[in-house]
C-alpha cells in the first residue's frame, strides 16, 4: 500500500481511502467522480489528525494554497463511520479584516458582518474555548461584530487572529483534540466504534449561500424516512449557510406546495439539477442519499451527501426497491436489513414522535405495543375479551393458570420476573407485548390497584399502553403505528430463504400459534408443548381428577376423557400445518402446577372431586416440591405414571389416522422431555411403539412417526451417544439446559442478573444469549456423540435461544438441521440465517456499502 | 490345563480345583494334605453334575468301588462359594436290608433301625419327592421303619431301592436337578452368585457316630463369632450323625463345664486332638475354621471344615490376630475386612439376636441405633437433652432450623425424604442414627401423635428405637450392642493407611464434627460448611437483622456483630485440627433459609426487628424462590452482597493470626461455592486478597492461605481450565453436581427414585453411588482442564459420595489428591482406599483365601 500523503486534494484519481481519510472524504470523492459540482476539497487522513492532536504542527499554508489567494473555507469531521460523530463543522475560516472588506464590496455589509461574526463566535467558543454566552449578542451587525472581536481580545490578551493559516491550524488542532476527549470517546464507543477509531478531516472551499442573486442553502432527499416510499423531502433557506435551512422557520419547501413558496418555484432549473443529482447518487452510490447543497448567485454546489436516516420499515422498503431496480443484488438487499430490526415491523409500535406518559419501567420482554384497559386476573381478562374490550393483564407474576388470560389480553405487565420468566416466555410465544419486572410500580391485588412510583394509582378499567419494545408502561392510550407485513417484507424474506442453509421452525402450542407460524412461513413446528392444552377449564377438572386418582385404572379413566380433546388438538394442528413436520413434546410440567394454590381453590376442588378438604389439602401438599424445576416432571412422570404418555401417544396416532383418511398424511414427531438416561427413552419407546401398533391394527391405516429426545439435562448431552440409539432426533431445550448447566433458575435469576451482567460476571444474560462456552460445549458434545451413533440423526435447538442470530450462527456452524423459535421470531431467524450463509460466500463478502 | 476326570478320589496329589470341584472338595483336600483323619472322599466336578442334571447317567458303581464292598456313604454339595448354598446333604446312602442286618450285628437293632429309617425318610422326601408328613413317624423303631418302607412302595408302586448304585445315582440326579431349580437359582444370585454358577458334589464314606464305644458327632470352633476372641465353642452329641449336635438339646459341651458333661470329660484325648487339628487348620488354612467331626467307637474323623461365620467386629479382630501371629500378611488382613462392614463397628447396634418390634420401615439413612423418647420439635429435643433424657426427633422432614434439635437428639426419624434429604445428610454428618422416608407411619404434628400402619399410636415421651442400619423403627427400647473402636480397629486402619495412596479428609462443620474427624484420623477437613454456624439462636437474630438491612452499612454493622462469633468458631476448629488442613466453604444457602416460615415466627421477627409485620412479611415473601437450589445462593450472594464473604474472610484470617500467635500456624483453605463463571472467582479473590492484606497489616502477623473453588455446576467443570487460573484447588461437590447434571433435586427425587431403580432407569440412586458415566465425566473433564492450566492444582471430591468405595476408586484412578466424607465414614474410606491400592499390587492380587 502506498504511503499516505499528509493531505490530499480530492480529485477523481486521488488516493482517498475510507479507512484513512474517513467516510466523508471517500463519499466526496465519489460525488466528484460522478461530476457533481463539489467545491474544491482537501482531505487530511487520520494519521495527520493524530499527529496534530499530539502537538505536531501541520503545514496550513500548503493546505490553503489549494483555495486561491483569499481563501474562505470550512472544516468537517470525517471518521470512518458517520455514526461515530466527531467535532462540529467550522465554517468561514479565513474571515478577517481583508476578507470582510472584500465581502462588503461583493455581498454588502450586512452579509459580511454576519459571516464574520459567525466565524468569531465559532472560533471563540470552539477553538479558544471562551464562554459562549459572551459571544451570543442577538442580531449580527457591525456593533455586535466589534463587541465580539473586543471581547475576544480582552479574554485572550491578544487580538483575534487575522492570518488564515493560523486560523486553520488552530481549528484543526482544536478538532483533532476534541476527538481525543473522554466524552467523545465514550459516545462513539457506545455507537460501536473500536478503541482505536480515528478521525479524518475535510477542508472545503466555502460555497457562500449568502450574497447576490439566488443564494442560499438546503438539504434534499428522495425518500420518506418513515415509510421508505419515494418522496422529495427537505428544506431550502435563502441567504443561509450550512444546515440553517433545517433549523429556521423561514425555510421553504423544495417541491411546489400550496402552503407556501418553494425552490421549485424560485429556481426550477436548479431544482431539476438536484433531482438529477439525486438519481445519479442512488444509481451510482447504490443508496438513498440526502444531499447538502448551496446556491451562490444561482450557481449550485453540492457540499456533501449522506445516507438517508430511516426507520426499520423504510430501510427494508428501500433495500427491496434498490434490488428490484437492479441497483443492488438481492444478496445485498438481504444483507442491508438487520434481522433485529424486523421485530419492529411485526407488531404495532408506539409512535416515537408522540408524547409518552411513562409511569413504570421494566424489562422489554415481548416486543410491540398495545393499548387496553387494566385487568388484574385471568378471569377478568377473558371477560373483557368476551365483551370485545382490549385489556392489559397486570399481575405480580404469571403462572400456567394465567395462560388463558394472557391469550385474551392484548398486553401483559408483571411486577416481578426476568426476560425468561413465565410471563415473558409465554407472551413472546403468543406475540403479546409484555413488560416484566416493572419496578417503580406496586401492585395491590386485594384493592385491585396499581400504584406508580410517582404516587399515581390505576384501577381496573383504566386505559394504559404497554410498550414491550422499550419496556415502558404508559398512562392512557399512546399514538400507535401499525405493523408492516407488506409485499416488500415478504419479498425480502423469500430472497433470504433462497440463501439460507439451516431450517427454521416455530415453537407453537396452539392453533393460533400454528397459524402465526404458517403466516411467517416457518418450516414446521419444532416444539409443541402439550401441557398448555390442559388448562382449559373443562379439561382442568378432568386433569385434577386424574391427579387425584387412587389407582392406575381411575387414572386411565380420567385420561380416557381427555383423549378425544387431545386428539382434536392434534388434528387441528396437523391441519393448519398442512403436512409440514410437527414435533410434539409429551407432557412435561409437575402435576402440582395443575392444582389450585389458594385455600378457596382447594375447597372448590374438594367439592368438585367429592372428597374431604383435608384429604385434598394433604395430597396437594404432598405433591409440592422444593425445586419443581428439578422434580417429578417430564419423562419421570412418563415412567412413573405411564398412562399420561400412553393417552398422548394414542391421541397423536389417532389424529394421524384421521389426517391420512382425509388424504393429507402426516409423520408426527414425538419428543420426550427431561431425559437423563437411555433407559428412560427405552421404556417410553416400548410403550409408544406398542400404542402405534395397536392404533394401526385397529384403524387399518398405516402411518409413520418419529420418536426423539429433548436434551435439557447436561447428562443427556453427555450420554447422547447411547440415547441416540433409540432416538430419531435430538432437540436441545436450551432454556432448561442453561438452567442446569449454570445451576440457575431462570425464575429466580432476575434478582441478581443485572448485577451479574453489569459486573461482567456473565457477558450477557445466558437465558437471552446462548452461553457458547458452557452450554454451547454441551450442544457440540451432544450433537457429535449422537451423530457418531446415528449419522442420520436430526439435530436441532428449541427454546428461547432458537431465534437469536448468535445462536443460529452457532447451530449452523455445528451442522444442526434446524432451529425452532417463537412464531414471532421466525422472520428474524430466517433473515439472520440468510445473513450467516451469505457471510460465508466469498462473492458477497466484498460488498461495500455507504453506511 | 488337564482334562478334568468325571470324578476323582481326594488325595494329596489329586487334581482338585475349587473352580471345578467346589470349595468343599478343595477344602477337604487341604485337610487331607494336613493329615487330618478325613474319611475316604470322591469329588464330582461341576461338569459331571451338569451332565447328570441334563439326564446323562453317571457310573455310580465306579464311584462306589472306592468305598469297599458294603459301602455306606454321604453326598454333600460343593459349590465354588459356600455362600451360594446348594441342596441338603444326604447321609447313609447304601442302607438296605443287607446293610441293616450287618448293623444290627455290629451296632444293635435300635441304631440300625434309626439309620435305615433316616435314610428312607431323606430319600423319600428329597429324592422321590413324596410328602414328608407321611414319613415323620416319631420314634425310630422297627415298626416305623416298616411303615416307611411300605408307604414308599405304595406311593411309588415299586419297592424301596436295595441297590446302593441305584440309590447313589438317584441321589446325585436329585441334587444336580435341585441346583437348577428356580428358587435355588434366585437365592444364590441374591448372594452374588453369577448366572453360570455351577455345583460340585462330594461323596464321602460315612463315619457313623452311632454304634459301640464312644460314638457321636459334633462341631467345634476356636473363636467367639460375635467378639472374635479365642474361645472353644461347639457341641457334641453321642450316638448322632451330621449336625444333630446343634439341633438337639441333649447335646453336651466340648470343654469342661460346671453346667454339665463335656467331651473333654468323656474323651480328653480326642478333645486334645481336635484342639490340635484346629490349630493346624488356623495356621495352614490361614483362617479360623469350624470343624465337623464324628467319633466312631473312639476313632475321630474330621468330615469337614468351614470358615467360622462371624460378626463384623469378630472378622476384624480375627484378621488382626492372624496378622499379628504372622499367619497372614498385614496386606491380607486389611483386604479381609470389607470397608462397609466397618460402619457396624462405629455405632451402637440393635442386637440382632433379640426380638424386634418394628412398627415402621424407612430408608436406612445414617447407620447405628439409638433408644430415646419421642419429641416432635427441635425445641423439645433441646429441652430433653437439657434434662439429660435421650430423645428421638420425629419430623415430617427437617429444615436447617432443626439442626440444633438434631444435635440434641440421639436419633432422627422423618416421614419424608430420601437418602440425600436434609435430615439424612445432616444425620450422617453428626453420626446420629437416622431413618428417613418412613412409610407406614403417619405424623400428626398438631396432635403430636405418630400413628403406625398397624394403628398403634405414639406420643411425645414414648420410648422407641431407631435402627439406622436397617431402616427400622422399633417400639420400646431394643437390646443394644456397644461400638467397637478398640485397638484391633485402630491397628487395622493404621495398616490400611500405610498402603493407601489417596488422601482422606472429613466434612466437619462443628467442633464436635472436627473432634470426630480427629478421632477417626482424617487428614484434615475437606469441607466445613459455615452456614450451620448461624443457626444458634443468638446468631440467628443478628443474621436476620443482616438480611433485613436496608443499606450496605447496616448490613456491615450486623455482620460486624457476627464477626467475633465466627472468628471464635474458626479458632476452635483450627485448634482441634492442630495444623491439619481445614477447607472452609464460604456462606452458601439462600438467605430465606434463615427466616421463619410460620406466621407466628414472622410476627416474632417483626417485634425483634421493630418493623411492621406487613413489611417483614412482604420482604420475606420477596426472598422466597421457585427453585432455591438454583437461586440466589453461594457465590451469587458473595458477588451481590460482598459484605458476608468479607466478614467470613476476616474471621478466618484473624483466627489464623490468633493461631500463629499461639505458635500453631495454620494455612486456611477458603472455598467458593456454586461457581459457574471465572469472573465470580476473580471478584471474590480480589476481595479476599484485600482483606488478607489488611489483616496482615493490622496484626503484623504473616500467614498464608489458599483460595479454591467448589465445582458444583456442570459449567464450572466444563470451564475448569479458566477457573483454575484463580484457584489453588478444585473440590467437586458431587451432591449438587449430580442434581444439576441430572436436573434432579435430591429433596424431590425420593418420590420416584425407587421406581427408577427398580425399573433399571438408574442402575443405582446417583445420590448414593456416583454416576460415573455422566457426573463422572464432568469430574474427569474438570480435573483434566484444571490441571492443564495449573499442574499443581489440588483436586478433590467432597459431599456424600466421598465416602463410597466406588467413588474413592474413581477419584483415585483420576488422580485426585483426596476425598472428603462424613466423619463417621472416614474409617470406611481409609480402608476402602487401602483395598484399592492393594488391588493394584501384583504381589497382593494372587492371595487366595478360604471364603
Amino acid at each position: 500500500m502506498q504511503k499516505i500523503a499528509e493531505f490530499a486534494e480530492i480529485t477523481p484519481s486521488a488516493d482517498i481511502r475510507r479507512d484513512a481519510h474517513g467516510w466523508r472524504a471517500k463519499c466526496l470523492q465519489r460525488l466528484v467522480r460522478l461530476d457533481l459540482p463539489v467545491p474544491e476539497t482537501v482531505a487530511l487522513p487520520a494519521q495527520t489528525v493524530r499527529s496534530i492532536a499530539a502537538g505536531h504542527p501541520v503545514d496550513s499554508k500548503a493546505i490553503l494554497s489549494h483555495f486561491g489567494p483569499i481563501p474562505l473555507i470550512s472544516v468537517r469531521p470525517s471518521p470512518e463511520n458517520p455514526d461515530w460523530g466527531g467535532p462540529g463543522t467550522v465554517l468561514n475560516i479565513g474571515m478577517n479584516a481583508a476578507q470582510h472588506a472584500r465581502l462588503v464590496d461583493t455581498n454588502g455589509r450586512e452579509a459580511a458582518d454576519a459571516l464574520y461574526l459567525r466565524f468569531v463566535q465559532t472560533y471563540a467558543t470552539h477553538v479558544a474555548r471562551l464562554d459562549p454566552d459572551m459571544f451570543d449578542s442577538g442580531t449580527p451587525n457591525a456593533d455586535s461584530l466589534r463587541d465580539a472581536l473586543r471581547h475576544y481580545e480582552r479574554e485572550m490578551e491578544e487580538p483575534f487572529p487575522e492570518d488564515p493559516a493560523q486560523q486553520l491550524s488552530e481549528v484543526l488542532r482544536s478538532m483533532a483534540r476534541a476527538w481525543e476527549g473522554t466524552s467523545a470517546r465514550l459516545l462513539r464507543q457506545a455507537k460501536g466504534a473500536p478503541v482505536e477509531a480515528a478521525l479524518g478531516l475535510v477542508v472545503q472551499e466555502m460555497a457562500q449561500g449568502i450574497g447576490q442573486g439566488i443564494s442560499g442553502s438546503g438539504v434534499m432527499q428522495f425518500i420518506d424516512p418513515v415509510t421508505g416510499l419515494p418522496l422529495v423531502k427537505g428544506r431550502y433557506l435563502g441567504q443561509s449557510q450550512g444546515r440553517d435551512a433545517l433549523k429556521k422557520t423561514e425555510a421553504i419547501y423544495l417541491t411546489r406546495d400550496k402552503r407556501g413558496p418553494s425552490l421549485e418555484d424560485i429556481a426550477p432549473e436548479i431544482f431539476a439539477d438536484l433531482i438529477r443529482h439525486g438519481a445519479v447518487c442512488r444509481q451510482k452510490l447504490r443508496e438513498e442519499m440526502q444531499i447538502e447543497f448551496t446556491i451562490e448567485d444561482g450557481r449550485l454546489s453540492v457540499l456533501d451527501a449522506v445516507k438517508v436516516q430511516r426507520s426499520a420499515r423504510a430501510g427494508l422498503k428501500i433495500a427491496v426497491a434498490l434490488a428490484d431496480d437492479g441497483v443492488i443484488s438481492r444478496e445485498e438487499a438481504v444483507l442491508r436489513v438487520e434481522p433485529r430490526a424486523l421485530s419492529e415491523l411485526l407488531h404495532p409500535q408506539v409512535d416515537m414522535r408522540a408524547a409518552r406518559d411513562v409511569f413504570a419501567k421494566g424489562i422489554a420482554a415481548s416486543p410491540g405495543a398495545a393499548v387496553g384497559r387494566i385487568v388484574f386476573s385471568s378471569q377478568a381478562a377473558q371477560a373483557s375479551a368476551a365483551r370485545g374490550e382490549p385489556c392489559i393483564m397486570v399481575r405480580r407474576e404469571t403462572a400456567p393458570e394465567d395462560i388463558r388470560g394472557m391469550h385474551a389480553a392484548v398486553g401483559v405487565v408483571t411486577e416481578r420476573g426476568g426476560v425468561t420468566s413465565h410471563a415473558a416466555v409465554i407472551a413472546r410465544g403468543l406475540g403479546v407485548p409484555c413488560v416484566v419486572g416493572a419496578s417503580g410500580m406496586r401492585l395491590d391485588p386485594k384493592e385491585k390497584r396499581l400504584i406508580a412510583a410517582d404516587g399515581r394509582s390505576f384501577g381496573e378499567g383504566d386505559l394504559i399502553t404497554v410498550d414491550g419494545t422499550t419496556g415502558d408502561v404508559l398512562a392512557g392510550a399512546a399514538e400507535m403505528l401499525a405493523p408492516a407485513l407488506d409485499d416488500a417484507f415478504r419479498k425480502l424474506l423469500s430472497w433470504a430463504d433462497s440463501f439460507r442453509d439451516i431450517g427454521i421452525r416455530a415453537n407453537a402450542d396452539t392453533p393460533a400459534d400454528a397459524a402465526t407460524a404458517r403466516q411467517f412461513e416457518a418450516q414446521g413446528i419444532g416444539l409443541c408443548r402439550t401441557e398448555h392444552m390442559f388448562f382449559d377449564e373443562d379439561r382442568l377438572v378432568v386433569m385434577r381428577e386424574m391427579i387425584f386418582a387412587d389407582t392406575s385404572k381411575d387414572r386411565a379413566a380420567a385420561l380416557a376423557r381427555l383423549l378425544p380433546m387431545q386428539r382434536a388438538d392434534f388434528v387441528q394442528l396437523f391441519e393448519i400445518m398442512a403436512g409440514l413436520p410437527v414435533c410434539i413434546r409429551l407432557f412435561d410440567p409437575p402435576l402440582h402446577e395443575f392444582l389450585p394454590h389458594s385455600r378457596e381453590g382447594l375447597r372448590e376442588l374438594a367439592e368438585a372431586l367429592d372428597r374431604p378438604l383435608s384429604e385434598v389439602t394433604r395430597r396437594a401438599e404432598a405433591l409440592a416440591e422444593f425445586n419443581p424445576m428439578l422434580g417429578m416432571r417430564g419423562v419421570r412422570l412418563g415412567v412413573v405414571l405411564p398412562e399420561i404418555y400412553a393417552m398422548q401417544a394414542q391421541a397423536i396416532f389417532e389424529a394421524a389416522v384421521e389426517l391420512a383418511r382425509k388424504g393429507t398424511p402426516v409423520v408426527p414427531e414425538i419428543m420426550i422431555p427431561l431425559v437423563s438416561a437411555k433407559r428412560e427413552v427405552e421404556l417410553v419407546k416400548a410403550h409408544v411403539d406398542a400404542i402405534a401398533a395397536s392404533v394401526r391394527a385397529k384403524s387399518g391405516v398405516a402411518f409413520d412417526f418419529k420418536l426423539g429426545v429433548m436434551v435439557e439435562t447436561p447428562r443427556a448431552a453427555l450420554r447422547a451417544g447411547e440415547i441416540a440409539q433409540h432416538a430419531a432426533f435430538l432437540s436441545f431445550g436450551t432454556n432448561d439446559l442453561t438452567q442446569m448447566t449454570y445451576g440457575l433458575s431462570r425464575d429466580d435469576a432476575g434478582r441478581f442478573m443485572n448485577t451479574y451482567v453489569q459486573q461482567g460476571v456473565f457477558p450477557e444474560d445466558p437465558f437471552h444469549i446462548l452461553d457458547v462456552d458452557g452450554v454451547g460445549e454441551l450442544l457440540l458434545i451432544g450433537a457429535e456423540r449422537g451423530r457418531a451413533t446415528r449419522p442420520d440423526l436430526t439435530v436441532s435447538i428449541c427454546g428461547e435461544h432458537g431465534g437469536n442470530p448468535e445462536s443460529i450462527g452457532f447451530c449452523r456452524k455445528a451442522g444442526f438441521d434446524y432451529v425452532s423459535c417463537s412464531p414471532y421470531r421466525v422472520p428474524l431467524a430466517r433473515l439472520a440465517a440468510a445473513h450467516l450463509a451469505l457471510a460465508d460466500r466469498v462473492d458477497v463478502r466484498n460488498i461495500t456499502t455507504i453506511s
